[in-house]
C-alpha cells in the first residue's frame, strides 16, 4: 500500500446476509479508523454498489462508533445475492462481463485495499476481481452453511444453530402435547451443519442432511419403533437439501431454476412420514427467522476477530487471503485454497458419530 | 360437593396446546392439594381419557411439587383437537354421542368437581357435558386465538404474540439487508389478535386480519409508496384466515374441510405483493413454533390467578363458570355467557386506531 | 394550537429510563409527522435540555424512520433522574428555581406543545411547568415500578418483569443443584409490583414486598418447612424497599440520602437467613439489568397506543392530561388525578391472593 | 470391564453446577443403555453420594428418555462444591481422609467404571479416588471458568459467556440513556475467559481479567478520553479475581477464607472509577445468572459429543482419561496431563489482541 497519503480502504458484504455482518463491519473500522489512522469507504449491496457513478458508499466512521450495530442482525452496508460481475443478468435475460466497470468503480474512489465479507460463492468473484485489478484484497469467511474450507466458523453459522435450536426447543411441547411428528426445515444449502448441530442441540429424533442421503422408510420405521418404546412424539429435523437414498429428485428449494427460493422438501417428508406411519404430522419451515435475529456471542466474538486480522494483513500489505478460525486462533490461508475446497459434514466425524451414539436416526 | 371424606377433583386441558397451560396445572394443583386439602386427578387427553377404560388419570401431587413444570410450554397432561364427546369421530366416519360413557368414567372416579381448561369450542363442550352429568365444573380460558369473550387475555395468546414479534425483530435486517418485502403468516384462526399486536410491537408496515377485508391492490400500491418514501423493504403480517374485500375465497390453512393443517395465505399474498410491486419477496409461516416455547412471564402470572381462583369456585360451590382477567383482577362469568359471544379484534378499538396512527396498512 | 403556520411539538423522556420509551417516541413522530404533518422536536435529557441555549434539541424524522428503535431499550433522547427546575440542583448544594428558564427554553423553539414521558414525579415537574408556561401539555406513563396511578401498565414494567422471572429461571437449576436458598433482589423503590409479578412468574417460594411488612423469623421458618416437606431448595424475591414487620429501619439502597444508589437489602435478607435456617444462601441483585433490554412485544404495544393518542390529544386542543391503559383501552385522565394518588400493590387484589394461593411466604 | 453380566456403570456431576451438565448425562445414559445395552446408576450429590449408606444413587433410564433433561440448566443429579474425600471436612473443623469410604460406596454398587464430569478440581480429587480404587474412570470437563488446559471449551463456558453478553446487551440502552459508567463483574475464578469473551461480544469499552493486572488510573484516564471522544457513557467488564499492577490485595470474592461467595470487586472498581472520572457510575454483580439459565446449543452439542464419547472410552477398557473439544472433533487426554496444566488467557492470543484492536481497554 502506498505510504504518501491517508490510506483509504473499502468494505463491502457480498451474498445473502447473516447474524454478525455488522460485528464484523465494526471491528474494521474500528481497527483501520483507530488503530491505523486510516479511512473506511462502506460500499453498499456488495459490487453492485461499484457499478453505480458515482459508487454507492459511506465514510464508516461515525455511523460505526455511534451506532450499535455490533448487537445487530443483517448488514448496513446492504448486500446482494445476484450480480456476479463476471456474468451480470441483463435484462433481455443474456449476461454480461462488467468487471472492468466495477474495477473502475473501486479506482474512482482512489482505495489502497478491500476487505469483503463472503460465502465461498462471493469469495470467488471477489478474488478474481481483485487479481485482474491488482487490489489488495482481504476476505472475512460469512455464511449460516457453514461450508466454508479451513475455517472451524464462519459468520452466522452460529446463531442460526442457535435459532434452529430454539425452533426445536419450541417444537418439543406441542409436539408431545398431542402426539405428534414434528419436522423442521432448516436452511444449510448443500451442507448438512445447521441441521446436524441443531438437531443435536435441539432433541431431534430424526436429523436427515445431504451428505446422508435417506431413505424414508427406515425414517417410518424409526418413528413407529419410537412408539413403540413408549416415545409419543417425535421431532424431525431436515435440511433444504436432503437427497433421497435411491438417488429420485427431490424438491430443493433454494436451488430451482437459480431461484433463490425457500421452502418445500419439509412438507414433502412430513407427508410421507404421516402416511407411513398414521402419525399426526406439522410441518414448519424456518426460512430466513434463522438468518436474522441478534448475533450471538461467539459470532460477535468471531467477527470481531475477523475483522480486526483482516486490517492487519492489509497493514502487512497481504492480500488474496482470507482469515480463518483455528483452534482458539485467527489465522489466513490463501484464497484460492479455500475455493478450490467445500466443507461438507464429515460422515466420519464427531458430530454424526454423536448423533447416532445418542439414538438419533440420520436416514440410512 | 360432598363433605364427609376427603375431596378429589378432576383436572384436564382440551383443545389445541399452548404456553401457560402447566403453570395452570400447577396453580389448580397448589391450590387444591395446599389450599383445601383436596386430592387433584390429573385426566390425560382431555375428555378422551374418560372414555378409557379405566380412565387416563393421574394423580397429581408429586409430578407437580417436584417438577417444574411452571416455567415450561405445552401440557403435561396431554391434550387432543379433536373427539367431542357429543359428536365423537367413529372409524367408519359417522359421529355418536359418546358423552354418556364420559360421565361414567367421571363417576367411576369418584370425582367431586372437575376443572378444564380450554377454548370456547372446548367450553362448549365440557360446560353441556357437566350439566348432562350434574358436575360442578369451572373452565379456565386458554387459547392462542384470544377469542374468548370477557377476558382480557386468555392462556397462551401473550405468549404466541412475544413469539411472532421476535420472528419480526428477525426478519426485519435480513429485510433491510437484501430490500426485500418480508411476509409472516401467523395463527389466529377467525381472530386477527395475534397478528394486530405482533405487528405493532414488531414493526409490520402491513397488518391484514380477518376483521378487515383486505385488498391486495391496495397493500401493493402502499408498498410502492413506501418504497418511493425511500424504505427499502416492508414487512407484512397476516393472520391465518385474512379475508380478501372482493369475498373471493381465500385459502385458509386451519379451516380446510376441518383438517387442522397450517400454512398457506402467506404464500399467496407474497407471490401476489411479488408480481405487483416486483419487489424481492419472501414468506415465513410461523406455524407451531409461536405454539410452543416456554409461556412468558404475563402467561405465568395470567395462569397462577386462574388455577387459584378455579380451585376457589369450586369450594364456594359454584359451578359453570368461567374465570377471566378483567381490569387487573380475576372475575368469574357463567360459562354460557362466553360461548354465545365471540371476542373478534373491535376494528374501531385501541389497537386498529394505534396501527393506523402509526401509519400501518390495513389492507383496507 | 395556532392553526397558521405548521406546527411543531416537542418531545421529551424524563427520569429514569426503561425499556419501550423508544416506542413511544417512534409513535409520537410517526402519529405527528406522518398523521398531522407536524415537525416534533426532539429536546434532550430531558427538562436539562430546555435549559441550554440553544436548547438542545432534535429534528425526530429521519432517525426515527430510517432506524430501528422500535426494538431497542433505553431513550435516543436521554434522560435525566435529577434537576427538577423547581429546585434545581446548585454546585454550593443549594436548590435554585429555574423553571422560568425551562419555559424561555420551549418559547425559543417556538412550539406548539409538549409531550413528556415520564414517572409521577416526572409528570407532577412536568405538569406544573406547563401549567406556569400555558404549555399544551400531555403525559405518557412510564416506569418499572409500576406505580403510576390509573393505568394498569406504565411503560418498562413488564419488560422489567420479564428480566427478573428470566434471571428466577435462571437461579432455579443452580438452587436445585446445590440445594440453595437463592435471594434476588428487584428495583421497584416502594412498589412491591415487580417482586409480586415475577415472583408468581418465576416460581419463588418466598416473595417480599413493602406493602406487607415482613418478619425474618416467619421467612425462615417457611423455608425450614420447606425443606421438611422434601424441597431442597427456594427462591426468594425482595424489592428493594421492603419492611420489617417490627418497623425498625431496613438499608434502603435507592432513599440513601436522595442517592439513588442499587442493592444492598438482599444481602441483608440473605445472610439472615443463611444464619436461620443453615441453609447455603446466595444472592443476586438483579440491578439495571432489569432496566435495560429490548421492550417485550406488551411494552411495544402499549408505548406505541400511548404515543398515537397523546398527539391525538394535542390535536384536540386538550392539556394537562394523562394517556393510561383501562381495560384494553387507551384512555387519558386529568394529570393532577394521577400525582396525587399512588398505585402500590393492592394487599387484598388477586395477584396476593393468587401468591398466597400458590402456598408462597409473603413474610407475614 | 468384566464381560459376564450385564454391565453397569456409575455418573455423577461435581463441584459447581452449570448450563449443560444434564445434557451431558443424557448423552451418557443414551450411549451406554441404547448402545451398550449397560445400566447407568446417577449417583447423587458427587462423591458424597457415595460416602451414604446406602450410597445415594437412581437408575437413570427412564428419567432421562421421558424428561427432557437435555434443555434444562443445572444437574439433576445434584453436586456439591466441598467434600473432598481426601480431606473431608469434619464437624470439630478438622479434616478426614475418607477416600476408602468412598470406594467402599463404589464397590456396593457393583459398578464396572465411573464417569464423572467437573471441573480441574473434582478431575483432580476423582482420578486420584479412582487410581486408588482400581477403578475404570473416565472425566468430562465441565466449568463456566473454561479453565481446563487441553479442551477448547468445557462444558457451561458458551452459556456463561452468553449470559453477560445478554447483561451488557441490556446495561447498553440504560447507559447511554443516562450517560453513565455501567461495571459488570462475572464469575471466572482465576481466569478472565468469561469477561474477555463477554466484553469483545457485548461491546465493553473496558475489560479487566485476572490475567493483565490492571491500573485504576488507566482505566479512569480511558474512560475520561472517551467521554472527550464524544462517547457519553461506558461499560467496564471485570472478572472476579482480577488483580492490581501495584500488586496490593483486591478483594476477591469466591476465595475468601475458602468462602464460596461472590460478588465484591467490581463495587471498588464502580466506586473508584465515579471518584476519578465523576461519571456517574453503576454496579452489576451478574453473579448465579450466568450459571443457570438453559445451555446455549453449542454447549449442548458439546456436552452431547463428550457424553458419548465417554461411555465408549469405558468400552474400550480406557481409563483416566478426560474428553476434550480440539478443533471440531473429540478427543481424549490423561486425567494426570489436565490437571498438572492450567488454561489461562493467553495474552498473546487472538482475543486480547481482538480487544485492543477495537480499542479496547485492559487495564494496563
Amino acid at each position: 500500500m502506498a505510504k504518501s497519503k491517508k490510506k483509504r480502504i473499502g468494505l463491502l458484504t457480498s451474498g445473502g446476509d447473516c447474524a454478525g455482518l455488522n460485528a464484523a463491519i465494526r471491528a474494521v473500522v474500528c481497527r483501520a479508523v483507530n488503530g491505523y489512522g486510516w479511512d473506511v469507504l462502506g460500499i453498499h449491496e456488495g459490487t453492485a454498489g461499484l457499478l453505480k457513478r458515482p459508487p454507492l458508499v459511506e465514510e464508516m466512521g461515525m455511523r460505526v462508533f455511534t451506532g450499535n450495530i455490533l448487537r445487530m442482525g443483517g448488514t448496513i452496508l446492504g448486500t446482494v445475492n445476484k450480480g456476479n460481475p463476471f456474468a451480470y443478468p441483463m435484462p433481455d435475460g443474456s449476461t454480461k462481463d462488467r468487471s472492468e466497470e466495477v474495477i473502475e468503480g473501486y479506482r474512482e474512489l482512489g482505495l489502497d485495499g478491500l476487505i469483503g465479507i463472503g460465502g465461498d460463492g462471493s469469495m470467488r468473484i471477489l478474488s478474481r476481481f481483485a487479481r485482474q485489478g491488482e487490489i489488495p484484497f482481504i476476505g472475512i469467511p460469512k455464511t449460516i452453511d457453514n461450508d466454508v474450507a479451513f475455517t472451524e466458523w464462519a459468520i452466522g453459522f452460529n446463531t442460526a444453530v442457535a435459532a434452529a435450536t430454539d425452533a426445536l426447543d419450541r417444537l418439543q411441547p406441542t409436539a408431545a402435547s398431542h402426539h405428534r411428528v414434528m419436522v423442521l426445515e432448516v436452511m444449510g444449502r448443500d451442507a448438512g451443519h445447521i441441521a446436524l448441530n441443531a438437531g443435536i442441540a435441539g432433541g431431534a429424533n430424526v436429523i436427515l442432511i445431504p451428505e446422508i442421503p435417506y431413505d424414508i422408510k427406515s425414517v417410518a420405521d424409526f418413528i413407529v419403533q419410537l412408539k413403540k418404546k413408549g416415545r409419543n412424539h417425535a421431532l424431525v429435523v431436515c435440511a433444504e437439501a436432503v437427497k433421497t437414498a435411491s438417488g429420485e429428485a427431490v424438491y430443493n428449494s433454494r436451488s430451482q431454476g437459480g431461484q433463490l427460493r425457500y421452502g418445500g422438501i419439509g412438507h414433502v417428508i412430513g407427508e410421507q412420514i404421516e402416511q407411513m406411519t398414521g402419525a399426526e404430522t406439522r410441518v414448519t419451515v424456518l426460512g430466513h427467522v434463522a438468518r436474522g435475529g441478534n448475533p450471538v456471542a461467539m459470532d460477535r466474538m468471531l467477527a470481531s476477530a475477523f475483522g480486526v486480522h483482516a486490517v492487519d494483513l492489509l497493514a502487512d500489505g497481504k492480500s488474496d487471503r482470507l482469515v480463518v478460525w483455528q483452534h482458539r486462533e485467527v489465522v489466513d490461508v490463501p484464497v484460492e485454497e479455500v475455493i478450490t475446497r467445500y466443507h461438507a459434514v464429515d460422515t466420519k466425524g464427531t458430530l454424526v458419530h454423536t448423533a447416532r451414539g445418542l439414538g438419533i436416526c440420520l436416514g440410512d
